[in-house]
């Protein structure tokens, strides 16, 4: 491993990570900022990501041996004290852990979609904008086994730090592609055997009465506006009953629920 | 209604609202902060809770009449210009929306669980320090028609601002009762009836196969550490199978997937 202590918190090879709160926001040419223990393992494990540079508080270094050495050696980690993380960063970095990671080459939906198994979930997520629920939505498909996520090109990004630190790393482990503005959803999950379910508190089946087909994806809208009448019209509809009076889900939450529902079919291991 | 316009920020009849952000967090004597206008609608709807005054942007007065007109007449709407209330709030209050509610009096949990129905669901909450995920459990229980929340002596305050907004007014909506430090929560249910459901990754039971009992709690504790050993040791256990080497499941998200599983028996009407 590439050891590389550092006191000034001018030092260029700090640039990188200045002001991350504002900068991750604009998006950095071909990089995203991963924050915490969790999610630099996750990095470090990947094969679709790779790490560019670490930025770690030093009094962290001998609890964080295994995971420095699980990096590429020739990644350098930066190590510095508390007070210069902070300064660099712009905000107080509580868990001592940033890190540089390079975006790989986008994948379209179709070359996607075309190498899942027979068996497959897909949630596809229209118009999600909170990057809360855009990491909530990405831990839930890791949990439940989902085997991608497919992003309309108004949805946020996933690769945004907050949402990456919600998702606990799934959005790291969990493959996605972005659709193009051409890109027909309900057309591109056809073409490749997914039965398309649509949630909305108006849907016509209860997601207790769903069978599962082989192929299936979820499709979920932004609170409040919902998914395009238009594209309701082309899916299945599914709602999920609530009390009279309160009719209100977090969608992550609502992720949850169905993936959750159509993968007990499936007899996930406990782990 | 009683409308009190008010120009100078340094009024002291806005004394209350003054740096709501660090104030809420340490309390106000027998007071909460309601934010936005989902909220104070459901204030002004509660029968357990009243409001105590407003404190509204002018502008947004033509369009919240109806809202204003379903307060007590005697409670005064503060209306200030956007500057004033975001001046007295400490920072940017973008929906125009705040009031101040009046504590009630505590209901002991024995008392609470005794009132309700002879078929209800419950949640108790175990050691939920977070405001997001205690928000996001009320309005879960609101939206799957739980009869009521327990809170055991660890957990946080649901009333406090960002709890409110979260649960979208499921805590004004939601009957709830704070355990004492005596209290023994399996000794509680048992003594009114409830099977008690406790989340745990290494749960006995499948949460697909469960059976819904007329009276069932579900328990539900931190994210990390979990529930006690001891407490696990004397309930029924329940597991959500996720897929391997990714176990892991935000607590408001497992408390949507439990309450949906165990509601849907109820039949819940579709609003």
């Amino acid at each position: 491993m590439t050891l590389v202590p550092i006191d000034d918190p001018s030092d260029p090879r700090l640039d990188p990570y200045r002001a991350v709160r504002e900068r991750d926001l604009v998006g950095r040419a071909g990089l995203f900022v991963a924050e915490g223990e969790v999610v630099l393992r996750m990095l470090a494990a990947s094969r679709r990501f790779a790490a560019v540079s670490a930025l770690i508080v030093d009094k962290r270094r001998d609890k964080l041996a295994d995971l420095l050495a699980a990096l590429d050696p020739d990644v350098p980690v930066y190590l510095v004290p508390q007070a210069v993380i902070d300064t660099v960063a712009g905000f107080e970095i509580h868990r001592g852990i940033l890190a540089l990671g390079r975006r790989p080459e986008p994948v379209p939906a179709d070359a996607l979609l075309a190498g899942l198994p027979a068996r497959a979930l897909v949630v596809a997520a229209v118009g999600i904008a909170n990057h809360d629920n855009m990491g909530g939505i990405f831990r839930n498909a890791a949990a439940f086994g989902a085997a991608a996520v497919l992003l309309d090109p108004t949805s946020c990004d996933p690769l945004y730090r907050k949402a990456i630190r919600v998702s606990v790393g799934g959005v790291l482990a969990m493959p996605f592609a972005r659709l193009a503005a051409e890109d027909d959803l309900p057309d591109l999950l056809a073409r490749h055997g997914f039965t398309a379910f649509a949630l909305s508190p108006q849907g016509s089946t209860r997601l207790a009465d769903l069978a599962r087909p082989p192929r299936a994806a979820v499709i979920l809208g932004a609170e409040g506006p919902g998914l395009p009448a238009a594209l309701l019209a082309r899916t299945h509809t599914v709602r999920i009953p609530m009390a009279a009076g309160f009719d209100s889900l977090n969608v992550a939450t609502t992720s949850g629920i169905v993936l959750h529902r159509l993968a007990e079919a499936d007899g996930l291991p406990v782990s």
